[in-house]
């Protein structure tokens, strides 16, 4: 809202292929530099839209003025986006592209201390279902590649502002965390889809932490964290945005149970929290399977993980699951 | 030194192909859990040497006794190992294999306080020796496939332990980061090194940040986070265990260097260091250039970099070099 910054662009690194998005902006917001968060009043609470760039969406009971208070959920654009809906031309031969996006914030509900887990089952869904239309609204540009919602919670997460809220950025670009999915998965779907086998393995070998009646929560085989959590729909699908009801109240319930459990055993630990659907990029990926997944952050990630690209996890997920099922009722 | 934990394994995911290292011995590191750093002694001072494993190797003035205090350099297993050299057997048909391997520490120097960029020139110089010594000798066992060289400065940057050392982590596979490196410079050799070309464009674009009369320091085009740097020998060679006198003098000095700027410009940064060299699997890898690369721990990683595999990085690499060029003197 201050200065204009250089617009943010993707580069890709020719020595391994990956891409960074450069993003100025991003050296302006809370905690971008090695400060401690924001001090002053919490955009994110009602009383405070005007601190908000204008609203994109939101849920409320009654009519209500556009960013004014009222609202149950809220969508804004990220005041320090990574990824802008008009960036100047890049250049360099396809290893500089303009990082042409979204990059959105769903503020959960107007409590400033509501964490997802202690949220009324009814909330919950209707925030599941607020991730649903976003997901679905920004798939909808021809030019946008994949859409990620992710939850941020607590500093040490990279969560810069304290109050619940969940970002969604959609990308011109398939990136690689999904590209190696879809790669790993396209070789194993003559055998079935993996993820489907990985819930009947989960069960079988005690990694189960908990399933209703239309999602499993499990510790996957090679966790790369302690208490890493995968969140899967037990009905195969590519595409998060053909979610029914049933499922986005059950995601709302695995998810309010699984966190509450982590929360309880280790003391509110920080985490992200991510869903990955295949790229709506218009081809089909019949084989793929959207899902959540969790990593509690309660190590520092070294340099071996950087100089490798392997995780270390001390804690087996046998144990993590085991830890955890007691705590999920 | 305690109870004896389960064996370290590696599991593969087989979702995303990744491998993550299962190392329950890790648990009960100081900083393992979510608490502070140890207390108590040092096990790195002189006088401590029975607080370590027996020492692998040290470098001295004259004849001392092992594992007593008159060392320069010392070496010692890791007390938490990621990797054992004697696993028990693993099984799965492949996704879940003994963590066969070594984990060593070069501890730099006698004194707690002494960090690289500090050391007098023929120290630092020894230190690289000692680097290229460990290399060597880790790549000799037939079934070592790849050989880090990782130095973790600061406890936000994963440093249990304050006193400075290296961790040599000697591994029964070629991992992904060097997968991805090999598979991009296979493909790109055709063109010449993409490593040299990017000290060429480095020199052009202003991203130089210092070379010396055998090394080159430059931030990289794609930089992942700000003051990203990698260190690059100005005579392209796959294999570091080849390094030369002249090279290992050049390395300490133009280490030396740019650790001095960054300690100035940014009020001594927690930071990752690490060494990449091509596989020591006996296959030839000429069009490989070995290289290291330092990332400062300035900002948290949170779920974006997670969910996407993509960084984001606020400070143009360009800024960065202009920066440090200054202060590297």
């Amino acid at each position: 809202m201050a200065q204009r910054d250089i617009d943010p662009e993707l580069r890709r690194d020719l020595l391994t292929g990956g891409w960074t998005i450069l993003a100025p902006a991003r050296s302006r917001r809370p905690g971008g530099g090695r400060e401690r968060r924001r001090r002053g009043p919490c955009p994110f609470c009602p009383g405070n839209e005007r601190l908000t760039p204008p609203e994109v969406w939101a849920e409320s009971e009654g009519p209500r003025p556009k960013d004014g208070p009222g609202w149950n959920i809220r969508v804004v654009p990220n005041l320090y986006p990574a990824l802008i809906e008009n960036p100047g031309a890049g250049g360099k031969a396809g290893r500089r592209i303009p990082a042409r996006g979204y990059h959105e914030v769903i503020i959960h509900s107007p409590r400033h201390d509501l964490s997802l887990e202690r949220m009324d089952p009814e909330s919950a869904y209707r925030l599941m279902r607020a991730y649903r239309l976003r997901y679905r609204e920004l798939c909808k540009h021809p030019w946008v590649r994949q859409v990620l919602v992710i939850l941020n919670h607590g500093r040490e997460a990279g969560a810069s502002l304290e109050h619940p809220h969940t970002q969604v950025f959609a990308l011109p670009l398939v990136p690689r965390a999904v590209r190696e999915e879809l790669g790993s998965w396209r070789r194993a779907a003559l055998r079935g889809c993996p993820l489907c086998a990985a819930v009947e393995e989960a069960r079988r070998e005690e990694r189960l932490i908990l399933e209703n009646g239309s999602f499993a929560a499990l510790a996957p085989f090679a966790s790369r964290q302690p208490y890493e959590t995968w969140f899967v729909p037990l009905r195969h699908g590519e595409d998060f945005s053909r979610a029914g009801e049933a499922e986005l109240r059950g995601m709302a319930d695995i998810l309010s149970r699984v966190l509450k459990g982590l929360a309880e055993l280790l003391d509110n630990p920080p985490y992200n929290l991510w869903l990955h659907s295949a790229p709506c990029d218009g081809s089909e990926h019949a084989y793929y399977h959207w899902h959540l997944e969790l990593i509690p952050r309660l190590t520092v990630t070294a340099g071996f993980e950087l100089a490798s690209g392997l995780f270390i996890n001390p804690l087996p997920p046998e144990e993590a699951a085991r830890r955890l099922r007691g705590l999920t009722g």
